[in-house]
């Protein structure tokens, strides 16, 4: 088990929580595990879609690793019951039912990136297949007889459907259920989720008491905002970091966070311990510490986590290359174009489809937006507005720079 | 098939019933019956609690055999599944599981009473376990996606409870799915019951057309009030006639219908074709029938539709000589007392406690306020008030009467 002391353990696991329901019985788990040297189980159940993991899924997995460096067990459970099933209401046709093989993929997705936080050989990884497929109906109703309906119909969602009058399929009460029941069957000691989880998370301890296995401790953290320091971090809102982008991209979206949240990310981001960040925040609050050098300090930190402190140096360089000393990187990529095909009737280069063609642009129109915000630039040179078509000469051996971090030599 | 025109099946399955949905649908299926010789299907559910049966079912079961004398077949469901789970929740301790056995015999003594008017020929007999246990967690979260959570819970008593805000058990939401099930399962043509089952019927017909099956018909019957001619009628109110009471029984509580009801009698609870029950209205309305007389035919027909013409003309001969003449019946029952056992220390003999020994009284307490209320009669003479303990002499060889119609010659 841990060598550390309960206390060492709990500040640790404390750290950077919203809520932890309750406390005391998690004290009480840590004290019985380091008795009976056997580890606590503690649960994450995650969808079988094939994410992107970013920053905010971090939050919780590194809360997990933390939970494996005290001498833990994490749980991953795999819903891939729910998601065999699809909506059997047909009413969703944005989640039809997935195949095994899709399970199993999207699975493999999902785990080859959690294991660049968590530790592969203190995982248990489970499918609530295993036990939710057998269920029979006397089953469901002496699990469903837990609950009353309105515990279930007060979650939030729920609750704002009914309001509006919107329909909630009955079946649709199940899920919660099954969610829980999937606590009694691995019988976690410890859940965790988002603070938006916090009603599935208390369902699993409930329904546990009710049928007299120890109940879970319920630990909840706080949603990580995105970069835009507005919405939570989400792919949907394009303002995440992803687990999986290249060091220079991650250090370079790390430094476009709003300075106000560069605590939150160093609370919930980064491997800092409560002294470390205890005295970042001071260093902030009495001027000692400069915002741009604790951000440098937050963009490193959190490269290093995922590529190591050479590859968080080199990008750190890279970054001051392009940001800091506002020159150009060293190693531009060249894209050798076929003039003549490229030109129009009248000989000319319409810079939009060009940009579309190299990705730097989504599309002509995207490519347009660009110009006439001036992202686009000629060696440094922003382009003026609406100025689309050029003479092939004035592109030639020239830097093609769109927004902050893309770069081609066109030859 | 029947020999019976679609026309005068339609006629005779309308009367006295509540609600037909859809009444256009009733008679395609009875055209549809005709044409390719196959029988409807006609279900009714019934808990395997161990009923005695009264007049308010035979409403229910009178329709049903209506239902065999045209051709059709009965499918009656015994509710076993549920039965033998109980109240999962275990709040309900009056309604503890049932095991196999208790189940089985509770059908049968229900099925004892039925057969008193179903044709068991024409009746085919399920339990509903054979579907409903073996339904998994997938089969269930298909079929509560075909309602809404709206839908279920404006079910009465589930919208009262929650206006209430007394808890309703998610798993009892479950309960009308299951039962609506049971109508996909047997492929019923049409369910019927009491108005007050309008909610559960209708949940079957939709679920079998949410499952592509041709939706069954929801027949309604009104509930029989009572003879006490307030309440519906329930064992539990004392206010029923049982289909297994004695004829003499039967005849006398019939007589004590209050008038007003006489017409919904005859309607719900005789053979009597809707021309009789007109020709009876008519004649109750501008006096050429007596009531007195027509009740005095209610009670002869309801009898005889159980026990036979011979014995309903011997009930009511019975009861002239009771009520009619105000004397006694000529068969009264001898009791042998040991009337120095019965004794107390004064020798005198304490007559509410012998009265509970003859099973005239449920107890002592019971005694008491028979005599107080002057219904406790020795040789047709009222004991006043109060008077319990009497000389043994005063009883030996007396008709001791309690009530209307318990008569005992103490000897």
């Amino acid at each position: 088990m841990s060598k550390l002391s309960i206390d060492e353990q709990l500040e640790i696991i404390q750290s950077g929580t919203e809520q932890i329901v309750p406390l005391d019985d998690l004290r009480r788990k840590l004290e019985r595990a380091e008795r009976a040297g056997q580890p606590l189980r503690v649960k994450l159940g995650v969808d079988p879609t094939a994410p992107d993991l970013h920053l905010g899924h971090a939050v919780t997995l590194r809360k997990l690793r933390q939970f494996q460096d005290c001498g833990h067990l994490v749980v991953l459970i795999i819903g891939d019951f729910t998601a065999r099933i699809g909506d059997p209401s047909g009413r969703n046709s944005t989640r039809p039912p997935l195949s095994e093989a899709d399970i199993e993929a999207n699975a493999q997705t999902y785990i080859d990136q959690a294991f660049k936080i968590l530790d592969p050989d203190k995982c248990e990884l489970r499918r609530n297949s295993e036990w939710l497929a057998s269920l029979n109906f006397a089953d469901i109703l002496s699990v469903t007889s837990k609950f009353t309906v309105a515990q279930i119909i007060e979650r939030d969602d729920f609750d704002k459907r009914l309001k509006e009058q919107k329909p909630i399929s009955l079946h649709e009460l199940l899920y919660p259920v099954a969610q829980a029941y999937d606590s009694v069957a691995i019988k976690s000691d410890v859940e965790i989720g988002g603070t938006d989880q916090l009603f599935n998370l208390l369902a699993g301890r409930k329904l546990m008491e009710k049928s007299d296995i120890e109940p879970q401790v319920c630990l909840t953290l706080p949603l990580l905002v995105g970069t835009d320091g507005v919405q939570k971090m989400s792919k949907s809102y394009g303002n995440y970091v992803g687990l999986t982008d290249e060091p220079n991209d991650m250090f370079g979206k790390l430094m476009s966070v709003p300075d106000d949240l560069m605590l939150s990310y160093f609370r919930l981001a980064t491997a800092a311990t409560l002294a470390e960040i205890a005295s970042i925040e001071d260093g902030l609050n009495d001027g000692s510490a400069h915002p741009g050098q604790m951000k440098r300090k937050l963009a490193r930190d959190i490269t290093a986590l995922y590529y190591g402190q050479a590859a968080a140096k080199d990008a750190e360089a890279a970054f001051d290359r392009v940001f800091k000393e506002r020159a150009m990187p060293v190693d531009i990529p060249e894209e050798a174009i076929d003039w003549q095909s490229a030109s129009n009737d009248e000989g000319k280069i319409y810079l939009p489809a060009l940009m579309a063609k190299l990705k730097l642009a989504n599309s002509a129109g995207e490519a347009r937006r660009l110009v006439d915000g001036g992202g686009v630039k000629l060696d440094g040179v922003p382009l003026a507005a609406r100025v689309y078509e050029l003479e092939p000469e004035a592109l030639q051996d020239v830097v093609l720079q769109v927004g902050k971090r893309k770069f081609v030599r066109l030859v």
